[in-house]
This record gives C-alpha cells, sequence and structure tokens, in this order.
C-alpha cells in the first residue's frame, strides 16, 4: 500500500552521511567521519567485572525485573554528586533523569517544549543530529553566529528578539563540529540573557570531560538561576556508548515532564545499563580511566594537527580544540567538500564529514568535520596525508 | 520560571495509577495492580550464564561500541526466523526491527504515521498507557466494541467510515485488559478490511506465548497481505522487563521510518541488551523455560478464578483467560471503582486498577483489572477474599 507519513517524518530520510558510513565497513578505508570514542580507551576490562560483581548479587533477579522510568534511585543519588565535576551543585533527585543516552535527553527536552513552527536557535554550525531531531517535531531551526568567545552575545539578543524563539540549543564545551569551546564569560551571558527573555537553553555536553589541555570551564547549567537550562550529560564518550546511558538535570517541573515523556518512549533504561554506570561510577573507575583516555586522545588530536600542518594546503585552515573529538576544517569557497566525498572514500580510502550538513541555514559547503578519535595515530597521518593530495588536485 | 510545555505534553501529567503504585512498596500490600511478569518465572540463571559467556568473549569490546540503529545483524537474522511462530512467514531483516521493549515499538509506529486530531481506533477498552501514548501525539482514540469473537467487526466497519482513521490500535491475543483473545477468523476478517480502507494496525503481541490453556491463534500480522499491519512484540514478558527488548515486523518501507525515528530517539537499543536476548533464543532457552511459566501462570490464574468463585459476590462477573496475566473484573454500576481503590489499599491492603483508564470514550467506572501473574497463591486467595469484603460491604 501507499504510506502516508506523518508531516513530522515524511521528509525524514537516510542521510548521505549514513549512505557513506554503509561504506565504511571495508577497512582500508580510514574513517574521520564518526563520532566513536576510542576503542582502546574504552574500560572493557572494568566492565567485564562490573558485570560479573552484578551478575553474582544475590539481588540479581530485580535486575531483570521492570525499573522505575527515572532510573535507579542509588544512581540518580550519585548522579547528584557527579555532575558538581560540572559546577552543578545542589542537585536533588527531583532535578536528575537518568536517560537512554544524550540523544534521548535531548529528544525528550524537545518533546516536552516543541510546538511545530517553534523557532530553536542553534550556534551555526551545530550537531547534526540535533537539527534532524529538531525537524521531527517541526521546529525551526534558526542560526546564531559564534566566535573564539562563543556565541555572539549580539547576533543572539537580535535573534531572540526577531524569533521570539522557545530555545537555545548549544554544546558549549568542545562543540560538535568545531571542537571550540564558550568562555566562562560567555556562559554566563548566554545563561541572563536566555533567562531574561524565557528562553529554554539545552546544554549538550557529552564532551566535556575529555580535555587534555586548557583550563577547565564550569557548565553553561551553573550560571542558570532561572531554571532555564537544561543539562544534558551521556556517558557514551566516557564509559560505553554501547551502553546508552546518560543524566539530564533540570527544575523539578521540567524533569517530571521529560520523566513522563521517557514513560511513553521506553519505559525506563534497561537496568544492566544503569547498573554498569553506577557501579563504574561508584568505584572510583572514571578518574583514573580519563586520565590515560584523555592522553590517548591529546596524542592523537596532535597527530592529526602536525599531519594538518605538515600535508594540508597553505589555504586550509583549521581548529586548534583542547578536547573532544573533532576538528574543524575550512578549504577554499571554490571547494564542495560533499561532491567530493564520494571520491574521497572511493580513491583516497578516507572519509570525513562535509561541513554544510551541521548548518541550520545552509552553506558551509567548504567546511569537513574531522573526528580524530577512531583512527590510529599512523592512519591519522596516512589519511590526512590522502586528504591532502586530493584538496590540492583539486585546488591546483 | 513559568514554563509553557508543548502542546502534546501539556496536559500529560502522573496518572492516579502510578500514584497507587507509589504506596505498593509497602510489603504488606498485595497487588493485583501492576502488569509484572512472576519473579519466580524470569530466567535469573540463564541470564546470568549469558551474560557471563559474553563478557568472556573476546570481542567483548565490540559490545561497549556504538551499535548500529536497526540492532544487532545477527539478532535481526534470528527475529526473522522468531516470529513465525506467530504465524509470520518469509520475513527478511528489512522487515525486522530491534526495539527498546514493545513499548518504543507502539511509539515509533505512531511518530512515524499520527498527526495531530488523526483519528485511532481502538478496541474499547484498550491498554491505557496507549491512549496516553496516543494523546502524547495528539491523536484522537475512537473505542471500537468487542465480543467474545473480537472486534464487532459492523461497529468497526461503522467507525472506520465515520472517522477514516489512520490507525487501529489492538491486542489480539490475551487483551489488556481482558485478557480476552481474538478468533482466527476475527483477525482474517480485520485485516481484510483494514487493508480495503488503508488503514495502518498495530498489532500489540506481548502476550501471546503465554498460553497455558485453549488453542494457538496466528498473528493478526499472519493475514496482512497489503503490508498494513505492523506487528510489535517484546521480550519482557518471557525473558526479562528489565532487559527492555522487543522486536518490530512490518513492510520495509515502515520498518525504515520506524528506523529513522529511533535513531532520533535513542540511536540503538542497548548492545548488551540485544545481545542476551540474541543469546537467549538462539540457546534455545525460550521453549523449556516457557513451559515452567506458563505452569505457575495457569496455576496462578486458576488460584483466582477459585478465589473469585468462593469470595466474590453474585453480582461481580470476569473474564475467563486462556493465558497473559490479567482477569477482568465487572461490578455492578453503582459500584465506582476509581473511588473504592484508596479505600481497598489503605483499608484491605489489596490494589487493583480501576477499569475507567482503560476506556477511549470514558465509562467502565465500575470495572477493575486484576493482574494475577505477581502475587503468589497464597496471596491471591487472600487478596481476593479481602477485595471480595470490601465489595460486599459496599453492595450490602
Amino acid at each position: 500500500m501507499d504510506y502516508t507519513f506523518s508531516e513530522r517524518m515524511k521528509n525524514m530520510n537516510g542521510t548521505a552521511t549514513r549512505e557513506i558510513f554503509k561504506l565504511l565497513g571495508d577497512p582500508s578505508i580510514i574513517s574521520f567521519a564518526g563520532g566513536n570514542p576510542a576503542i582502546e580507551c574504552l574500560p572493557t576490562e572494568r566492565v567485564k567485572e562490573i558485570t560479573g560483581d552484578i551478575c553474582a548479587a544475590p539481588d540479581f533477579a530485580r535486575v531483570l525485573q521492570y525499573g522505575l522510568t527515572a532510573g535507579f534511585p542509588e544512581l540518580r543519588e550519585l548522579l547528584c554528586k557527579y555532575v558538581e565535576s560540572a559546577g552543578i551543585t545542589g542537585a536533588k533527585t527531583e532535578n536528575v533523569l537518568v536517560i537512554s543516552g544524550g540523544q534521548q535527553g535531548i529528544d525528550l527536552a524537545l518533546k516536552a517544549f516543541i510546538n511545530p513552527g517553534d523557532v530553536i536557535l542553534v550556534e551555526d554550525p551545530t550537531y547534526l543530529a540535533f537539527l534532524q531531531l529538531a525537524n521531527s517535531y517541526e521546529g525551526v531551526c534558526v542560526g546564531v553566529r559564534a566566535n573564539d568567545d562563543g556565541l555572539d552575545l549580539a547576533d543572539l539578543e537580535e535573534k531572540i528578539k526577531k524569533h521570539s524563539p522557545k530555545m537555545l540549543y548549544c554544546v558549549p564545551t568542545f562543540s560538535n563540529p568545531t571542537g571550540k569551546t564558550y568562555s566562562a564569560e560567555n556562559r554566563k551571558a548566554i545563561a541572563e540573557m536566555t533567562a531574561k527573555y524565557g528562553v529554554i537553553v539545552i546544554e549538550d555536553d557529552p564532551y566535556s570531560k575529555l580535555r587534555f589541555k586548557g583550563e577547565y570551564v564550569p557548565s553553561l547549567k551553573s550560571y542558570d538561576t532561572a531554571g532555564n537550562v537544561i543539562f544534558i550529560s551521556s556517558f557514551s564518550k566516557i564509559i560505553s556508548p554501547g551502553n546508552r546511558t546518560g543524566v539530564a538535570v533540570a527544575d523539578p517541573a521540567v524533569i517530571r515532564k521529560m520523566e513522563i515523556g521517557k514513560q511513553g518512549t521506553d519505559l525506563h533504561t534497561p537496568n544492566l545499563s544503569q547498573m554498569i554506570t553506577y557501579e563504574y561510577l561508584r568505584r572510583g573507575y572514571l578518574a583514573p580511566d580519563l586520565e590515560k583516555a584523555v592522553k590517548i586522545y591529546g596524542e592523537k588530536k596532535g597527530a592529526m594537527s602536525e599531519a594538518i600542518r605538515k600535508y594540508m594546503p597553505e589555504e586550509f585552515e583549521c581548529t586548534d580544540p583542547d578536547g573532544g573529538l573533532f576538528i574543524w576544517g575550512r578549504l577554499p569557497e571554490r571547494i564542495d567538500a560533499a561532491k567530493l566525498l564520494p571520491e574521497a572514500v572511493a580513491r583516497k580510502k578516507v572519509a570525513y564529514i562535509q561541513g554544510s550538513v551541521f548548518f541550520a541555514d545552509g552553506g558551509g559547503t567548504n567546511y569537513i568535520r574531522l573526528n580524530y578519535s577512531y583512527a590510529n595515530v599512523a592512519q591519522i597521518e596516512e589519511g590526512i596525508k590522502r586528504l591532502a593530495e586530493l584538496f590540492k588536485e583539486k585546488l591546483a
């Protein structure tokens, strides 16, 4: 039969990115396309140990039964403390929701607030999957300019006045795709301005623990005095993406709506996933494991920056992040990175993501996002070398 | 600040049922309210063994990394075979989506098809959480009458003609809340009629494996020749609710939309959950475990039916299910089961669910849903005895 899909979904199709990903099964391809954490940084032995202990516990049967939608009580308690590491103090369990990865937290926040046609401000460029999700709620994303300090506050205020947005979405620390970080002053100003105009903020924070240089900056949420900021953090990049756990922190009224939304979506996050995250944090494994992981990420990022300096054409400009997973590169405007991608994959056996998909308002065709966490150091050098050859050919 | 929640969520609040559930922490209360499988039927030792084996496997690290949205390839393959037990033949992986419990399958189907204002036909009474979920998509549920054979086909056709519904939702086997099962002829007729009028059907099938008497009936999906039926099955009642796994089977175009919806919602079901379900099925544990489980469910249901016969007032009528988890009871119309519930819990220490919450069109105030899977046989007799005392008091 001919299916009449809902308005929200009828234009949601597989992205070009997803099609490219299918090619990545080929092991000869060096991928800078994904956002996977380094496999060698995932705490495989710790999770084995923890899972074994959970199975051996006398109350294992409770792991198999239904759990509470808001999450394991012990985990929620612990998360109140955990978010202090992002400068969020005084969180109570009613402020905290266990989520099935950061993605679910974003989804639930949109579900709770966005009506079709509502404007959502986003940093331009921003997280691709956010743009798709906002689209599925028929929200209208409008880009806000950014500078080296964070969001351009004049542009932010102008866009707020012009569009009366319902929401601002941002990744203030080691942004996806740019790798840039907002200053503390910029965060404080954003918190104050959005509170003044009654704009809800989603602060998406999957990367802040992956800092290999520079100074810690408190979360935007830590400057929230009005209760308009929803802080969403994920354990995907620091414990395991496959385990699908994260945490949302917000005003109790907001958490309650998100909890009701979650009840409809999946009832609760799987108990074993929650208990693994709980035990990993409780046993104090995060700090030592992070120390090792950020060292590796720092080396990989260093290798990529070095290879870029060595091989890339002079016209190639890029960011120099202090953490996270991505470098954001800019080619001369006559290069269309989307058009070049199939050739990069097929002929040079290197994958990246074309920058245009990260822009709410179009454009950005000459940008690329490069992930440095997944490939090893030798692959990083080789991959950048091959990409540089391709770019030089096209620029010649 | 004052939050302006979305239209879809602004009227979604905690249900009365959820408030009652909070009281169930009191161990002196006998609960017939939930829908939890019997803890003694959950395969605790098997899951321990499987989880240990997964942890010991040389490729355990892959469990920690991101997975595919549609599910583990091996699990999808196996599920194509698995659904043959529901009479669904010839399913290919493109027909199959791994879901985080049956609830998510329903959510994704609504997300794919329902616009605000769309009419959804439901059996009256039907699954409470479906009514809430449909509400969150601003769908309009309209009840269809049922009889002992299944849906009243004349009423179904009349409602289709009158409302041009987008969708029909039903639980054809051991319905929640009634425990009743549609005949094979009724299913075939529903499949034909909905195909004729282009109505999408969600066949929700969490209970059909829990049959302790009577004859197997093939799924409604097995009669689908037009591709309009979405079959949703769950492993919550037969392996573990806390593990959150299930399967949706539909036309590839529908599965693809649901997959894109799932990508936005939670990226993928946790790998460990999927692998536990995969190994449990692959090792052939389901058949022998089910044999033991249905024996227990049959005994419990027998104990409840017997206690009802022994203690309940003559005016109390109820269903006699061949499987599943629920008995559906009817009191004289002057009894309001919702009003009586707090007294039942506080004074008699017994919980049930008031029937009214299961009706799309209101009414049903004199009905109750009784779960027989969770309490033990002695509690079932004692609980029914206490409830009967209360009802007799009120009827006197």
